[in-house]
């Protein structure tokens, strides 16, 4: 299975670092929008410029998209999943279905087959409430997520005046989880389930007091949550604050019985180091799965809910059965 | 989807209670070996004898066979499926490849789709290992049982003379599931696993330290395990120990990055009020998705590894996208 990677950011080079474990995968190069000479990989593989792409068409069976889904994967995605089959990782959530319907459509058009929304939020929690609602149709989800790095929210704090780098954990609050984890259904606000830390370097005489307010009170960021701000050093943000650990945990708490007498909680928790490492492991597993299920015929886009879980392992259907069962 | 069950003790009973969960399934009957006229389900539901099931043939999408894996599964699984979709519950381990290429090989001789070994442990804990793997090809697993009551050791018990009855919890043991679940591989024996509670009810003037003795020196039950033994009346074992509970977690600790310098748990967990509801409810999933795949084509086993997600759950692929990614 030859394997391409398109971006090479903390994903792509996640994707390279993840080849060395997956011997039934070769990694033919890197394609990037910037100067290919300018981009030196991990591993030394082979940077080609992104415009090229197309004259490598014949030699790649799977490209993995590594771009960020606000402005990349809505363009991207679409305009290579006719000459590609396209593996990504889009994870604006309320954009799935449109998402999916562009990449469905020019997929068609190519004969590909392409896998949108792969990795573990959407991709192995989305798994993990397909299949508990299935097994138990009356109950209540639960979803919560850290602790871990947010981007989204480290970045809002940076664009405050007087900031100079941040850092933002989610972390579930530990009443809630362990309420939900018993098999009870509490009714949980948004600021009962999380808290937010957040870790800030700030200028040299800059008003901490004013920067610690415009954070606690940003709409949809902080201001629904508990949030403790921390000031340290630039030192001491090098030194305890440069991984991108994230994780969480989905659990569903239902009922069965003919009065519904007897309750049962699904539980499924994820504690990650590495949050792009574990992602582009995901991604790859499901790259593996696209390549087999192409062989097999099928054609068009798919979701990581469209594929069995034999499909993303490296052993056989008959090793499966001998020892994984 | 028209569904029968053959078979109705705790399971059989277990899939029409989750029938009314389920509205896309329908009930056409109980299949019994006993006299029909013996058997009243509980929903009133028609009970037929097993030697007349040809006659309904037409009248059945998907069978599921409620039997033991020791002897009934081996010998009914493949006779039924030349003429039914079958999904059966087999859960012997080691018996598995010979399981599946039996009933393969009949399903492919009448057409039809079978699932064998649906459940949660083969089953769901199947399926998270295999995830997991998949994503994490470095690591290693672990799975823990309990707290929950063993049918087999509490009936390796009632074997001893003097004991009228008794009831066996496996359970975890809690520093060994932390540590797993911290992310770190120790090396732990059967012992360190789990440890076994017996609640013995022993016949009056039955010698209670001959019993104990026996229990705990029993080979491949309990001699390798730390077991307690409490002796109890049956008025206590019929107030405290009359459930079915089980559970267990399947936990995979994996590293990524160029040197495996990242470490990442998965864990899988159940808590289960009824084992045999919880299974019943997960075997109804999996017939959904075989009358499904059967439609569209497919014909011979599968095993729950065979089945993508989408397939289980009566929501459409656009609800799954819109709702579940």
């Amino acid at each position: 299975m030859k394997i391409a990677i398109y971006g090479y950011g903390n994903l792509g080079r996640g994707v390279e670092a993840a080849m060395r474990q997956n011997p039934d995968c070769e990694l033919i190069g890197v394609f990037s929008r910037r100067d290919p000479s300018a981009v030196k990989t991990r591993t030394g593989i082979p940077v080609y410029p992104a415009a090229d792409i197309l004259n490598y068409k014949e030699q790649i069976d799977v490209l993995i998209l590594c771009g960020g889904s606000a402005t990349d994967l809505p363009e991207l995605t679409p305009a290579l999943a006719k000459d590609f089959c396209v593996v990504d990782s889009f994870d604006t959530h309320a954009n799935i279905p449109t998402h999916f319907g562009r990449v469905d459509a020019a997929a068609r058009e190519g004969r590909t087959l392409c896998l949108i929304s792969a990795g573990w939020d959407p991709g192995m929690f989305s798994i993990a409430r397909v299949y508990a609602q299935a097994i138990l149709p009356e109950g209540q989800d639960y979803t919560f997520w850290g602790r871990g790095v947010s981007q989204g929210h480290s970045d809002a704090i940076r664009r405050i005046p007087g900031v100079l780098d941040a850092r933002q954990y989610t972390v579930p609050v530990p009443e809630a989880l362990d309420a939900v984890g018993r098999g009870e259904n509490p009714t949980l606000t948004t600021r009962d389930k999380h808290t937010r830390e957040c870790y800030v370097v700030a200028a040299e005489g800059a008003d901490k007091a004013a920067i610690e307010e415009a954070i606690v009170t940003m709409p949809n960021y902080f201001a629904d949550y508990n949030t403790t701000v921390t000031f340290i050093t630039a030192e001491e943000m090098q030194e305890h604050h440069m991984g991108l650990p994230h994780g969480g945990r989905v659990i569903r708490n239902g009922v069965t019985g003919l009065e519904g007498e007897h309750t049962h909680t699904v539980s499924y928790s994820l504690r990650l180091d590495s949050n792009p490492e574990f992602t582009a492991s995901a991604i790859l597993a499901f790259a593996r799965a696209v390549y087999r299920m192409k062989q097999r015929g099928r054609r068009g886009c798919l979701t990581v809910l469209d594929v069995a879980p034999a499909d993303l392992s490296p052993l056989s259907a008959e090793e499966l059965r001998a020892h994984m069962l």
